[in-house]
């Protein structure tokens, strides 16, 4: 199979499934504790009594989904990333959960400037078992033409 | 001084001044290892070649501007956060590259149904040493109302 999706092979309205992790609770508490200590993520008895338990860090769900990314089978030619939009944290995420990355084309439009690359928006969401997001981004790509 | 903001204490167009990083290249590239192992992040010959040297993954630029928002000396009491909107990488960031955070605080609105809180828009940058900024994005948090 093809592992490399060219601009020509996005289709806007479909979805592309991606790999699953379970929420690894030391790798999370350990994130927490260097990039973002709140107490809800990084003190046990204060996020027991407000959260249920640690929660991961939004920043950790987007590195989550990052690494996702990395491990898709089929990925985009991206020549450069112009950023992300509607960043949402949808529920709170505890070590143990199952999260699974899912891919939605959302639109393109070639390039108006170099015609060998064209602009793709696609929304990137971690999914919970029961298929609800958990986290989701929209991103903003520039992705190459197949080599002809 | 007051450590805590509260939502009374915001001024929609006021910045407030963070601190300073100097981009360590090691805890740069291990990061870019473990969680954005693109070629421009962790493959020396490329990134040369590419861009004129490894460059920050936009994830680490924001859990950068994550460890210098614990860092502030004055910090709003925000109850939750709803996401981010408009995360834009500006420019690419090296190792060695000194960043300043600013926040700027964008507007605000009590909440309708909890007047104990609000609403507030603020947007957190990092800064090269020429004010100009390299990361940026919007945050939209809820803030506590002061203690009366």
């Amino acid at each position: 199979m093809r592992n490399v999706i060219y601009f020509e092979d996005i289709v806007p309205g479909s979805r592309q499934m991606g790999g699953t992790v379970t929420v690894d609770p030391d790798e999370m508490l350990q994130f927490a504790r260097v990039w973002d200590p709140l107490p809800i993520h990084v003190d046990t008895a204060i996020a027991h009594k407000d959260m249920g338990g640690l929660t991961a860090p939004g920043l950790y769900l987007l590195a989550l989904k990052q690494r996702l990314l990395h491990g898709l089978i089929a990925k985009p030619a991206v020549i450069a990333s112009f950023g992300y939009d509607e960043v949402r944290f949808l529920r709170p995420v505890f070590g143990g959960d199952r999260l699974t990355l899912v891919v939605d084309w959302v639109e393109k439009r070639i390039s108006t400037s170099k015609p060998d690359r064209g602009i793709v928006v696609h929304r990137l969401s971690l999914l919970d078992p029961e298929g609800t997001p958990v986290m989701s981004h929209l991103d903003t790509i520039l992705v190459r033409m197949a080599q002809r």
